[in-house]
């Protein structure tokens, strides 16, 4: 893999964004745990999803359904059936691989064997585990492999609740999990991750429409929050790529460090869904329109986005290097709503009528903004690395503070200082965090 | 139940706060999906918590840690070994009875048979499944059952990059699992459930003061997100009460309608953790003094609070009945932080200058808070279900506003009307919504 990628993954582990999961046990395989800063980052992703596409929408409400649902939930979806991918045993070895990743599809990467495969069999990605206190076929259940069947399952009820007309959306924020056998690349791939999804009702007629109004949405959300045009692209799937569900499918792909891959899906799911589960239900899933007295299963278009590799990759793109005064300075040039800390507050030594005057500007900002207090090092070496990690602003407190009741304020990218007045720092910063 | 828990549940269910979990094939026991106003609300009190235990403070970090880690985590921690309820087996009809929770510990509840238990045999009850392509013992992973081992097992890689002295905490928000033989009343215990847990880590000789000190701390913060004192109390568990890791502990308890019962638990959990891990993983887990030039293991103080819980804790707590002019009115009386909804915008009606009207004042509010725009039914029933959903401020949007340009304020709890000029409408509303 390039540098790039190496960079940004010590970056992330030195810095506290992203740890190996179960590190201190020799770590669990493509599993990881966000540390402060890395969670403080996703949360920041997350938020301004839902900001965009629940908060600042009249037609677009949230839910939050459970990881574990009626197993009934994925026959119907079809997850149960179709969710799998091909895989072979070694005779020899008995190691199992995915067919379709086999760079020989004849000879087996762990022991070298020739010809020792099975014909391939259908492993389902679903993890399965049993719920009470007998572990039988009778009470399988399994964790969701996507938090959009939970949308499904719930239309009828959030509808009729949030007295929503078509065209509507519903949207969810949640963990999903699929036993994948080649989960790799950092975070972009985890056996565990987050996904950021929204589903969105409309008339069958005017489903092209908003497929199209979507596509243009949600490759603007990415831009608007800093993400580079040239790195960003959309694609629409071929025929045999197509989901089970779908007749319509594009990815916004992102060009990662080992070529493009895929930040979100979004998808014609056609009625497909509601149609399914209204059949295995029983149910009446069908939208009654009061104008038109007609009734229909609404078409489904869905923007379908990975909170966790959506995170990697606004980490990669805002990562940059630069020189100052002859010195190479790495700098993450993340959007302000996505950093992890707002303002730094430095004093320029430990005195105590400088940790003192420091406490007093710090106080009021902590109240609206995830600050960090950071007194250790020479200041030179603090502004690095709050560079390094993103922060836009670091407000130093030095000697002449404890006279001219003033601070100075540095600009992350520009690296320009102003000398500010104490109290009028809080509405410096918000007219340029909160704008 | 009492009707009050009654009336929460149909309340929860009617308008959109918590359905049961798929519900459409019939449901699964005791799992529930949050609609739109219960998962805002749960948002909002997990954001509450968050600000109070992590922002506000400048010696606590957050982070959000894997479910699935590795199964050596769970063997050092005691719970694949402790964490289990005693089962009997009924030799006539097989099911399986929580010993401890029998009515008659002779009779089976199932078919009525006396005297055909097998001995009890401890079921743990953690949830197991399987990673990778193989179902066996050797890739045999469980769900977490608490999120506190995350931040163990992430301690020393939190404390070097985060650069934390003692006294500090690390905190998480996220999904538990738990397989309960009994899970039952509402949201209260589920198997899937959400926590908010704090580890912070002291010299062992300070924490019974941080004891002291959490235990008011976390009490307040009920109190001041406007849970009534009468409803709470802290209460210290009786010897044979501890958990295996504590030595001692505290609830917080609410007074639900079934009697006292667990918001929070806040343990002593000593340096069991750490020097658990320590052991088993063979790493260095100790901290060191660089004031006094020692090693040791910090002491822990959880504050572990259950965000289903406490949400469902709000909203009996909310909930109250008047009279409006001989009218019953249902009332949720949710702090303003916590309310789904921050403020309604209503016309009067469907006429197409009011509605554009409408759009002009509702805009710049929705950019900063989760607002409803309601168009339907009368005035007074609209105001009905804003007050029972816990709306602090309804604007109306009348035939005088298009001249005089101004509108009317609602005030849900003295329900008193200010008549408010629409260029400050967003200053009044944000001096009683962001103070």
């Amino acid at each position: 893999m390039s540098s790039h990628f190496d960079t940004i993954v010590n970056l992330a582990k030195n810095r506290g964004f992203v740890f190996q999961s179960s590190e201190i046990y020799g770590g669990l395989r493509s599993a990881y745990d966000y540390g402060p800063l890395g969670a403080a980052l996703l949360r920041n992703v997350k938020d301004e999803w839902w900001r965009s596409m629940v908060q600042m929408r009249d037609n677009v409400v949230g839910i939050d359904s459970a990881v574990i649902q009626s197993p009934r939930v994925w026959e119907a979806s079809g997850h149960v059936g179709s969710f799998s991918d091909p895989l072979v045993e070694c005779t020899n070895c008995n190691s199992r691989h995915r067919l379709d990743k086999l760079e020989n599809p004849q000879q087996c990467p762990t022991c070298g064997m020739s010809g020792t495969f099975t014909e391939p069999k259908d492993f389902n990605l679903m993890f399965k585990t049993h719920m009470g206190p007998v572990a039988s076929e009778d009470n399988a259940v399994y964790l969701r492999p996507e938090t959009a069947q939970g949308i499904f399952i719930n239309f009828e009820n959030v509808r009729r609740t949030a007295r929503l007309k078509l065209p509507f959306g519903i949207a969810q924020i949640g963990k999903s999990f699929r036993n994948e056998i080649t989960p790799g690349q950092f975070v972009f791939r985890t056996r565990e991750f987050e996904q950021m999804e929204m589903e969105f009702f409309c008339r069958p007629e005017e489903s092209a429409k908003w497929l199209e109004y979507w596509l243009e949405e949600r490759k603007s959300w990415y831009m608007d929050l800093g993400m580079s045009a040239d790195n960003l692209r959309l694609r629409a799937h071929d025929e045999d790529e197509l989901s089970h569900y779908s007749s319509h499918t594009y990815d916004v792909d992102y060009n990662f460090p080992w070529g493009w891959d895929e930040l979100e899906g979004i998808a014609n799911r056609t009625d497909f869904d509601l149609a399914a589960h209204a059949h295995h239900s029983g149910k009446d899933l069908t939208y009654f329109d009061p104008e038109t007295n007609e009734r229909f299963f609404p078409h489904v278009i869905e923007p379908a986005a990975g909170a966790t590799r959506t995170t990697f990759a606004f980490l990669l793109d805002a990562y940059g290097e630069d020189e100052v005064k002859g010195e190479k300075r790495a700098v993450l040039k993340l959007d302000k709503r996505l950093a992890p800390i707002k303002v730094a507050v430095l004093p320029l030594s430990k005195k105590p009528d400088l940790v003192d005057t420091t406490e007093a500007v710090a106080g009021p900002l902590r109240r609206r903004w995830d600050i960090e207090v950071d007194v250790t090092q020479s200041i030179g070496k603090r502004y690095r690395r709050q560079d390094e990690i993103g922060t836009p602003y670091c407000v130093t407190v030095d000697f002449d503070s404890l006279d001219d009741k003033q601070v100075t304020v540095r600009d992350r990218d520009t690296m320009a200082q102003d000398r500010i007045p104490i109290e009028g720092l809080e509405t410096y910063l918000s007219e340029r965090l909160d704008a």
